[in-house]
Order: C-alpha cells, then structure tokens, then sequence
C-alpha cells in the first residue's frame, strides 16, 4: 500500500511521496524557470509556492525560501546544505501526506493550488543547476572490461590503474542538455580504412553513434583550491542524482583519442533527466557496489561497505515506424568506485569543485548479454547487430531513433513507494548537410 | 621612437600605445572588481571611467559602455564582438596620444585622473573572464614530438592523428587562478616502482612538478548547440590572447593518464596572465606557423599562411635564494595549428562554445636545447638536471620556486612600441602535511 496523499500519486509513479525530487521548470504559458518538486502526475512550482509564503511554517528555513527559489537554477538550494535539503524535502512531503498537519495548506486552498501546482505534463523542465564543470569518471568496470577485451584482449582488459583510481576526465559543461533534446549527429574525421599508410582520416557524418548508461551526481558544497575533501565529508557534498546519457561518436573516438582521450567524439551532447533525486531520497537504496580487491591508497578506504546505490536501470531504443525495444536491462550497483570516492579523488590534488558541479559515473554495464550500457558493448565493436521490435536491426544509431533511459529504485522488491528518476531522453537528428 | 604620449610610457614597457591590453583590477584599497586597460605603467579603470561618462565622445559606444564595464569580468564587453573592441581600443589609445583631440579628456583633468588612473603597482588583478569551459590542445608539434620521443621513441614520436588535427582535451575550469597566486604541490597517486607486478602506486605529495609554456585565447563570440563555426568565422570569435602555465604533476600524470587523459596530474593550477591582449593587437604580429604538410580535412585548410603569432616568450625559475634564471627563450610561432583552427575544430561535432571560454594551446617549445617550454623536456624525462645560478640544479620544481613566463611581441625587431603581455608568475607552496 502506498503511502496515502491527498493527491492522486498514481500507482508506479516515480515520483511518490518516497521521493521528491527538485527541478526547474517553465509553468503552463511561461517562459521564466521557476524551481519545483516533482509528486506523482505533478508539480509544485516553488517560486510560487514561496512568494506566496508556502514555507512560513517551516521557521527554519523560511527567511531563505525565496532566496533559494527564485532563481533558474537550484544552485542556491544546493549550497544551502544536506541539513536544509532533508528539512525542506520533509516539509514538502508532509504537506501531500493525507493526514499531516500540514496537508491544508495546499489541500484547502484551491486558489493556491491553482497558482502553483501544475500538471507534470503541462510544464517543460530545464537543466536544473548552473553547470561550472563537469566531469565523467570510468567507474562501471563491466563496461571498462567489455570495451577493453573489445580493444586490447581478456588479458590487459583493464589498464593497472583501474583498480587503484577511479578513472576519469574532464568533459565538456556546454553541451549538457535537458531529456527531450534532439541530438544532432555529429561530423568528424574517422579513420574508414585502418590498414592505410600512412593513415589518412575522411571528414564525414559519423557512422557509429552510442549512448552510454550513466548516473550523475551534482555537487553541493564547494572546496577551496588546495583543499582536497575527505571520504567522509564527501558523502554531505553530493546534492543529489540524475540519469545521463553521454552520446558517443565512436568512429570520431577511434581517431581522435590518443593522446589525450575523448575529445570531439563527446562533446556534441550529453543529455540529464530533469529530476535530481535528493542523496536522502536515495539513502534506503544503499547497497554493496563491485568487489574491489586491490589495496586501496588510504584517501579512498571507504568506512562502511553499502557505498553503491540500488537502482534498477534500463534502456529503450524506439524506432522512426514507433516500435519500442528494451535494449539493456542492468542496475547502478555495477560501479566498482562509489560518488563520494569519485568526489574525494577529484580533489585530492586541491582541485576545487563548485556547487552545481557534475560528475558522471561512466557507462553502467552488467556481465551478461542485454545487460550493456552501450552498443559498442551489445554489437562487440560493431560486428554483431542487435534485434529490434518491427524486424530491424541496429549496429549504431540511426536517425530518428529514440533512446531513453530510466531508472528507479524500489520495483524490484515491489515498494509502493517508487523512487524513481522519470526519463532521460534523446532523438537523433540527420546530420547538417554540410558544415562550412 | 615611441608613440609620444602625455602619459609616461617607461621604456620597455609591455603596455606602450600599440597594446591597450584589457584586465580585471581592484583598485586600491577597494575589493570590488573594475575593467580596465594597462597603459605604460599605470592603468585606466573603465568602471570609474565610464561612470564618469568618459566614453561620452564616441557615440557608437556610450549607450553601451556602463553595461560592458560595470561588470566584475569582461564577458559583457567581450560578447559586443570585435568590431566594437577596435572602436573602444582605438578610442582609449587616443586619449593617450601627445596631440590627439581626446588628449584632453584625461590630461587636463587632474581629478578625473586620480579617480580613474592607478599606478599598475596599486592595483590587484583577477581572472579577467567568467570561464565557462577551458579546452587545452596540443598544437606546440616539437613539445609533441619532444615528449613522444621520450616515451616511444624517435620513430612513433608523433600519434598518426597529430597533423590531421588539433589534438586537445577538456580541461578544468575552476582551478584557472590569475598571477601571483601560490600554487600548492598536490598529492597524487604515483607508480615508484615501475617493475613492480601487479603495479602497485604510492600515495604521497608529487615529486615531479613541472611548469607548460603556452598562449591560450578568450572566445568572444558563442555558437549555439549543433552550429559549427568555419574558420573564417573563427578569427572574428576570439577576443583575445593571455599567456598560460598549465602546472602538472608528471609522476601523478604517468600513472593516471591512460585510456582517458590527464586528469588529477592537471587539475590543481593553471595560471593565467591577467591582461588579455586583443586579437587585433596582435594582427601586425601575424606569422607563418610550423608547416603541416598532411592534406587537411576541408574544415581545417586555411586561407592565408600567416595564422600563427609571432611573440617572443621567455620562461625564467627563481629559487628561494632568489637567484633568476632564464631556462627557457622560443616563439609563439612554434605551433603546428592556429587558433582559429583549434577553435573550428572544437565546434565541428556542434559543440558551443560561450563567451569566456578559454583554449590553451599545449605547450610550445622550440627544437633546440633551452627552447623547450615544460622541465619534462630539458630534463628529458628525469635523467640529466638543469643548471641554475647560484650553483643550484633542477630536475622538477622545488618547494618555493618560482615559475615567470613572459611574453612580447616587437623585441626583436627593436620595436619601441611593444606589445607585451606582462608575465604569468607562481610559486610553489609546499604540499599539506596530510590530505584527510
């Protein structure tokens, strides 16, 4: 039985009442970016909700509300810490509770509910957070272990410092975009015939275009230069989580990426869903990540073992003709190094993360068939085309075609109470006919 | 002869008539951040002065000039686009002119003088720029090929990639920091054993810190989501050029680096020059680059030769004795790609890029001894020290060290007018005693 509101949270929502998860949205008509949480089919604008004094019984942090909620990004909140996410996240939620004290005051004032709780699919939702940096780790050791058997045999799958570090590299913050964005299919120059010498490259559309699997985490609290952040205090300057897909352009990357690593074959977009699960909202879900058996340098010796998080993730490829195909089916406990390590790696050499701040944790990939957060994984390099609903088949992306990732926590052991993350969501679209 | 100006211009001075770099100041014993322009050795604060209506003769621009310079960066000024920065710089130099009709806009206005004109010595500069993204190449060909030979020989020196395109990668924005700031040695995982199986790394302070020599250029113009910009378009985009030292920890780098590139090993410090030299100051300094004698892709085939820039730079080690030594004299000429290219090839998937942006353009060295521009190199890779006055000998920087870059156009041709870029400074503070 779920937990009752007021509300109509319909059943398998992801946002129950178990959730809350903060975002920014345009309301019905507008075009300003007013912060909201999501509840079921809904959302409560809090722009509004503040202006209209919607936080006054919440002493604590109503001085703050309007502050933190005027603006076009969430930002502000963050910054105000995870003591103050879980107070307000806990106000809201009791003010869709069916019996709390504070469900009259939108539950008995239609006027108010009509001002700022709007229908979920009536409003357009944005990127959340003023993104300064952003950064993708190589954390899912499936993936790093399939393409590296893929590229360099069973052997030398992973390189020595991958049990050791986590893995990563700066990536590109402009081109994050929000679910629903159309991806363009990007030019590059591909190396078509490996065997030629010397090795000419050919400037062209890019033929082998990927998604990847991943989870992202938004940074919270800042560090000064020089100062790294430790395990512990990792943990409190994660804000909360949202799905990613990091397209890839995988014949642009073959070309490119030595010496220095991805470049062009990644930055042409990277796609978040709107909804940033809180870290609280996510606490219940805390389970063991991958078995690391290497000794670990004593800045990344984590204090307790549940450090990964449970969440069942899955990918669908839809077709131009409609036809929907479950392509992965795999969970977020296939990462081998948690946030916080990813976090505390980040700044052990001084380097300052800032609030809104992004870190991706690399393509999440189980061990077995359909369970791989990319093509390159599913069709081994590009030889083995994978089955789809209406009789087709798929190397890489065609244009046209949909990918959307969700992800949820709580289905497997039949909750009620859905924690989940909504879709993140991306077409793509023909490549410009020419480009100069 | 120089210029002859009302103001005194030392001679020398890297800020004479033909320059007019723009920075970001504190004027003394204010903490606010003003606009301003370097002249000889005083500089012009642009907040002051167009508050004061200073910008009132040149009617193109007044409406304007409180909005680009009562702002704590430059973006604003910059995002008008290099049209308008040639009106304003040719404005600003002629109010500095012996003879000119604006002469006496500042030279007969003594209190308008001490409220707008510091002396460069009174002043606190800042990073001139709100930074959205910094991208770092590798276009410095002999610090490719330098390094390459080092680590795979005379023969594979140079990956089969490097002239068909501007290699590069994405750098991290937030630990860009303006001259003069100390910079910390970091901590960092690093292999001491090298033979050891499994490889098993240390974690301690690094012990091979070294410095890279490069030209970096502000983006003034922003392309959108899936628009790339040609290269004609490109010269128009950049607003200007600063001197660069992207400060890495080579033991941490060796380590980490592979398969996705640099990472903690670069994202403690970068410093920058806090005068950006217009582009079109530089365009009396426009020279041939390296040849590349690969068959371009369309994208990247210039059309004009001289798309490099032809500015002296120096690279000078201070000890803590005090004792200075210049270890290292080459060209900005010494790049095998523009950046115009770089910039073109950086959007050819579609990425955006914003007004703030920052690209940097890999180390540039010469191809002689004491023209390379990282120790890396002069040291070649750890095996035979450099020799320093006051009998001192480096491999890789010491505690207290510290690293000058310095950069002018026209001393070689004797020029009195120079147009210089100041200097780009650190110094190395030692590593905390412990990171948790």
């Amino acid at each position: 039985m779920a937990t009752p509101s007021w509300l109509d949270v319909p059943e398998g929502s992801h946002f129950s009442l178990a959730n809350i998860p903060f975002g920014i949205i345009s309301p019905p008509d507008s075009t300003e970016r007013h912060a909201a949480v999501a509840v079921g089919s809904h959302v409560l604008d809090l722009a509004i909700f503040s202006a209209e004094n919607g936080f006054a019984a919440l002493e604590s942090f109503s001085a703050h509300a309007n502050n933190a909620f005027s603006l076009p990004v969430l930002n502000y909140f963050a910054a105000l810490g995870r003591a103050v996410h879980r107070e307000v996240r806990s106000y809201l939620r009791s003010m869709f509770l069916q019996d709390s004290p504070h469900a009259q005051i939108l539950k008995n004032n239609e006027s108010l509910r009509r001002r700022c709780l709007f229908r979920l699919d009536d409003v357009r939702t944005h990127v959340p957070m003023s993104i300064g940096d952003y950064t993708d780790f190589y954390a899912g050791a499936n993936h790093a272990y399939n393409v590296g058997v893929l590229f360099r045999g069973a052997n030398n799958a992973l390189q020595p410092n991958y049990t050791h570090l986590p893995v990563g590299y700066h990536g590109r913050a402009s081109s994050i975009v929000i679910s629903g964005t159309p991806v363009r299919r990007p030019w590059g120059q591909v190396l078509q015939n490996a065997a030629s010498d010397p090795k000419e490259p050919t400037f062209r559309p890019c033929a082998k275009l990927d998604f990847e699997l991943e989870l992202a985490a938004f940074v919270c609290t800042a560090n000064p230069l020089g100062q790294p952040v430790t395990l512990a205090q990792a943990e409190e300057n994660i804000f909360g989580y949202v799905l990613m897909n990091d397209w890839s352009a995988r014949d642009v990357q073959a070309w490119e990426y030595v010496p220095l690593g991805p470049f062009g074959s990644k930055n042409f977009a990277t796609t978040i869903s709107p909804w940033i699960i809180l870290a609280d909202a996510l606490e219940p879900f805390r389970a063991k990540g991958l078995e690391n058996k290497s000794r670990l340098s004593p800045y990344l010796v984590p204090s307790r073992a549940d450090t990964a998080l449970d969440i069942d993730l899955q990918v669908d490829l839809t077709t131009t003709a409609g036809h929907r195909t479950t392509i992965t089916c795999t969970n977020a406990k296939n990462l081998l190094w948690s946030f916080p390590q990813m976090l505390t790696h980040h700044t052990i050499t001084g380097c300052p993360l800032n609030v809104g701040d992004l870190l991706g944790s690399g393509t999440i990939s189980g061990s077995t068939p359909g369970s791989q957060g990319s093509l390159l994984e599913q069709n081994r390099n590009g030889t083995a085309a994978i089955e789809l609903r209406g009789e087709e088949q798929r190397l890489f992306l065609q244009d046209g075609d949909t990918i959307t990732i969700t992800g949820c926590c709580g289905t497997s052991a039949g909750s009620r109470d859905l924690v989940g993350f909504g879709s993140c969501r991306g077409t793509i679209e023909a490549a410009l006919l020419k480009t100069h």
